[in-house]
């Protein structure tokens, strides 16, 4: 029989994990879905393709490139890159059935057809919250920066989270009379390049040496929020003002909420230009140089590109498989722990409608038992039951049947204990 | 400002739910990947997007035209139409990294870009269970019959599994001396014409009148085992005898494992030429109107196109957004109980902090608190309260917060109750 043998290739960039791995990383999804719905977020799970004409309405041809764009039929179909524009279509499309302020978290794929290489994806997740409404307050920013705590939590590393008001640069920057657009891009530089490039690139757009000095001061300035007051006297213009007055009172909110873990950073401004005021990043504490992890920040007209009514909207995002590809590469996974079998039942010809019995018994007491393949030896089987370090086994012999009481064995220590079904499931659940 | 509006469309067919139906379907979503890891199957989690050779490689030409097929650079790419060529293909590239028996379960979106009719979904979820080794044992059969059964129960329905065995018609039509492919083919729409059109079928096809009316009463065979059993002496054909032996075994084992919503209906063939034994289908138990919501079967080679190693399977699927539409069109859908807020609290100026302090508490211990958007006056926040069918609300004043003693409001009795922080607690977790 002719049968072209297909090498089982898959594209390259595109997120897959083995199994214990992904048990792990499903585990953390669903710990932030729960983290979410605490926090009063809805879920949304939109189409991953849609119209070309909604997901490049917003960047014109910014994004082409990297895009996965196709034609069905008519259609002109692109995957989405991100959840925001998504978001901005559903929002839009279904206003008056949505209740706002319309708070929605939403964890699903995205896709950048970027060449692949350490630590980039083409396919990967993003896990956003957002809050979108007409003249939203402010404590939703505090809400959305404050949602790293207990998400950072449950997965049990501590977050600690850098902000900023964009307001505050950009009036700095009107106050300068420079092309504010230009200068956010070289202060979204600070991160990668040493100062005295940075500094560089400001002259070069035309700032005097004592607008540069006052711009890197600015720009250096990390601390609690004293350390940000002290720079009001600097400027006198309406929107530093205003982004000075918006940043003490979401420290008011975030002090309400409890929350500790953060600092300001005035050198963050993100560089998607929507963001209008707050802004933030979020890094695992004490891990400044993995990256920030998340970030997000206010907005000002989530939906312009489909109706003429305004709604504002405020978001915080997590980089979940940025963040798993880091705990990955730096040995934080703890995938050794996972076991997809708890007790592996070992039986023989006359014992496996018994082990059967037993195995499903297990089961609806919540204990993940399985049957070793019964097509095997025994010999095989045993040899099965080392491969998978199952934790427990238990030999199904006819005797054990008969009295009801199971020799459960210990695979680590070869412990071996004689004991009734109810004690297995005690033991087991402590 | 010039800026030219686009409808926000969303393309036909494509999954998209409102929050409180999402949130449903998310619930049945984590229900069923508890069960599956219960039963001791992994997660497994592919890309959306597979190069075309890989997906088209088993069908020939024959789901290209529903299927969403483009190029990307120089790579020829399809979105996925099912979890099964994936799971091949994740197999046969990982040989040597998996256990055998290799049990995953998976659920992911896939694609068909067939017209959108009433049930029918360009983007859907598929929800699969397989158990893939060399030398599967027929309790593995069994297990995935079996699966129906808790995974039903956590979504509060009954399945009814209905099982037959190809081996069974393939081998009586073989001792036909009839095209057997041809013939199943006639079986498969048993449920969709009346039974003179599928005799006259067979007639076409040059089966015998006696040769039609044992096969009616094969295909007519719904019931028992010892129904099956009776029909044993009408053929001698080895792979006719082989079929009811595996029959009857797996029968055994299903008794074993507790299963009792099941029937023998040996007109089920499923579509898929690949099944090579154990088929069956799964409806609502009271509901076989509402057609299978799922099935699965045995097959002989799944990685037949990437390896010259054989790995048998067996699997089970849910058709789990073909059910959720079934729910919500018979109104079987309880959206009403759910709520993203369970404690609205409602503040003025001067309790803001303390309000924000408050629901920063309630999150904590696990109760969904949420302050109505503060940027509104104390009339629009009633409303908004009112809109959202808010269970209970507290009104925050400067009284309740000195005293730290809430006024907990029942918005649905009306009911008013002056209360400390841990009685709402204890209040809400019954």
């Amino acid at each position: 029989m002719e049968n072209k043998l297909i090498a089982p290739r898959k594209i390259q960039g595109f997120w897959e994990l083995m199994p214990k791995e992904e048990a792990l990383f499903e585990d953390m999804l669903s710990r932030l879905r729960k983290v979410f719905e605490n926090n009063c977020f809805q879920p949304l799970d939109t189409p991953v393709a849609e119209f070309s004409e909604i997901l490049l309405a917003k960047s014109g041809g910014d994004v082409d490139k990297e895009i996965y764009r196709f034609t069905k039929g008519h259609a002109d179909i692109c995957l989405r890159y991100d959840l925001t524009v998504p978001l901005a279509r559903f929002v839009a499309g279904n206003m008056n059935e949505l209740i706002f302020p319309f708070k929605r978290y939403q964890i699903g794929k995205v896709y950048r057809g970027e060449r692949p290489q350490k630590g980039r994806f083409r396919e990967f997740y993003q896990c956003d919250a957002d809050v979108i409404g007409e003249n939203l307050s402010l404590t939703y920013d505090a809400e959305c920066i404050k949602l790293y705590e207990p998400c950072f939590k449950e997965l049990h590393l501590d977050a600690m989270v850098e902000i900023s008001n964009r307001k505050l640069l950009a009036g700095f920057f009107e106050s300068l009379g420079g092309n504010v657009v230009e200068l956010m891009t070289i202060v979204d530089k600070v991160d990668k390049l040493p100062k005295e490039e940075i500094a560089s690139l400001f002259k070069e757009k035309g700032l005097t040496a004592s607008d540069i000095e006052k711009t890197m001061k600015i720009i250096s300035t990390k601390g609690d929020i004293k350390e940000v007051k002290a720079l009001s006297a600097m400027c006198d213009n309406d929107t530093f003002k205003k982004g000075m007055e918006e940043l003490e009172i979401v420290d008011e909110y975030l002090k309400a909420l409890g929350m500790t873990n953060y600092l300001y950073n005035l050198s963050i401004v993100r560089g998607h230009d929507y963001y209008t005021g707050t802004v933030f990043e979020c890094y695992i504490k004490g891990k400044r140089s993995f990256g920030a992890i998340g970030g997000g920040g206010r907005y000002d007209n989530l939906c312009k590109n489909f109706m003429e009514t305004k709604m504002e909207g405020v978001g915080m995002s997590i980089g979940i498989t940025r963040l798993f590809d880091i705990l990955r590469n730096e040995n934080l996974l703890n995938t050794e722990n996972y076991t997809s079998i708890e007790i592996g039942i070992i039986t023989f010809n006359e014992t496996l409608l018994a082990g059967l019995a037993l195995m499903n018994k297990f089961r609806e007491s919540g204990v993940k038992a399985d049957i070793i393949n019964e097509n095997k030896s025994f010999k095989a089987k045993m040899k099965e039951a080392n491969k998978r370090s199952l934790p427990y086994i238990i030999i199904l012999g006819e005797d054990e049947v008969k009295a009801s009481i199971y020799t459960l064995k210990n695979m680590q220590t070869g412990e071996q204990e004689k004991l009734k079904f109810d004690e297995i499931i005690e033991k087991l659940k402590h």
